[in-house]
């Protein structure tokens, strides 16, 4: 049985960091998804005034304090995607691809850019429509495939699909350098919709149509009602109460993806709320 | 006509200080009532290690840092004590004893640790128990009164009301040395009740009563229901909803006197909710 998390925290933005320090303070155990740079967000932020107690300061040096700060009370980002989360009853399934985490608790923060479906994409989503590449390749060995790809991570998946694939067209919606084996075909071009009859047949481009047997999506984020199958929404974002409790026992959310305003201390501040509230639904079990 | 402003912030702990940076950058004009020290709760705050970017720091160095970040914005804390509030429909009547702010819109983020009321005092205020000493005192020429003091700044206030009294009685409810004119009798006891007929007659104490015309009750604060007549109340707590709106048009509430948990990043997320929902509110008029 592999190791069961207290609680497992989606995104590491501010809402995510400041559950995961309340957490680890309450002394649960826990697993904090993310990436290296936090939250792309924060990054991208010229200036901040309104984060009480660092004036007039960068994302990138919040950014700074704020790795300091986890780094340290020895919380680690495991830098892994998930795909999707399973409410088990008992825990929760956190899926990355082939591989499983088990929380008692889910804190959801992963904020509010993620990437819009495709028309198309959720009707197929597993017939012929798929998120993980190296999970699903050998069902097309031979077979025609394509791949939208929202981040340079997509090229190794690619690659490595390219070597049982018959044909694989790489769909790169970043710019760059493309690191990718000769045999796959780059088309730069829009993606507009996927068609078909009972499975995905065709990946209609602007500019073009590709017959296929397999679309992969690889992307940045899936949104919370994907990620999270019988999460209640409220228009885009997670239905919370006040104290960041969704519709499903055992599962809080935090941050942009709870609603406007689309502000770090807000997002801080529900980000305590939610690891509070996971800490006491632990506490009552 | 004094001088309206946009927002007035009540409180100047984390909650009220975010919400002020939040409104100047929103370019309102805000009136910030606090104390030099910020919150009472902050400064006796041992070890902080859950406000994020700043791991590892005392309440005094975190409120130092709080202090540098108003400073550089040019807010200042207006060190007077709100008595009463009114919704006067186009504005706010903010009361301290004899002098009045205007505000369009108010912010309550007052904190939570108010002193409970006596028994009688609700009931017999405006019948001989007020909270201004300096405003009522010629009601009580030549009379008995009692002051039942929570701090030495009401001593400035007994001395005053002793000139005019016949006889004046001086609770304390805090220790310290004592500035007071020799007319002015000090009980140290603790108040219990106060009863009447219609209007307030005997202020009784654990070990003795004594026969009054009015007491006067000088609290560091009053709880938000006697500050502000009309106001929702959910138990000990303003009724907001996630917009930290309360049930009164304009008026906004965050922090510790929103409810539990009682967390100084909760309350700045929540003082950067209420100062962004008053500036829609001021826009939207």
């Amino acid at each position: 049985m592999s190791e069961r998390y207290d609680i497992a925290i989606v995104g590491s933005g501010p809402a995510g960091l400041e559950a995961a320090i309340n957490a680890v303070i309450r002394n649960k155990k826990i697993i904090l998804f993310g990436t290296e740079n936090l939250s792309n967000k924060l990054i991208k932020a010229p200036k901040i005034n309104n984060y009480l107690g660092s004036f007039d300061v960068t994302g990138k040096e919040l950014m700074q304090k704020f790795k300091e700060h986890i780094s340290a009370m020895n919380i680690n980002i495991v830098e892994e995607r998930i795909n999707n989360i399973y409410a088990m009853g008992e825990y929760f399934a956190l899926m990355v691809n082939e591989k499983m985490y088990e929380a008692k608790t889910v804190i959801l923060a992963g904020g509010v850019e993620y990437t819009k479906p495709l028309k198309g994409e959720e009707e197929f989503l597993g017939k012929g429509v798929g998120y993980c590449a190296t999970c699903d390749a050998p069902l097309y060995k031979g077979k025609k495939v394509a791949i939208i790809a929202y981040n340079k991570d997509a090229e190794k998946d690619a690659n490595y699909v390219s070597e049982l694939a018959g044909k694989l067209y790489y769909v790169p919606m970043y710019e760059g350098e493309y690191s990718l084996n000769s045999s796959i075909e780059i088309i730069k071009d829009k993606p507009i919709e996927i068609t078909g009859d009972t499975s995905a047949e065709k990946l209609i481009l602007k500019n073009e149509e590709l017959n296929v047997d397999g679309v992969f999506v690889l992307k940045d984020s899936v949104s919370p009602g994907q990620l999270m199958p019988g999460l209640e929404m409220e228009g885009e974002h997670i239905k919370v109460n006040r104290n960041m409790e969704t519709n499903i026992a055992g599962c809080f959310a935090a941050g942009d993806c709870v609603g406007k305003p689309y502000q770090f201390m807000k997002a801080t501040g529900e980000g305590q709320i939610a690891a509070l509230s996971a800490v006491s639904y632990l506490d009552k079990k």
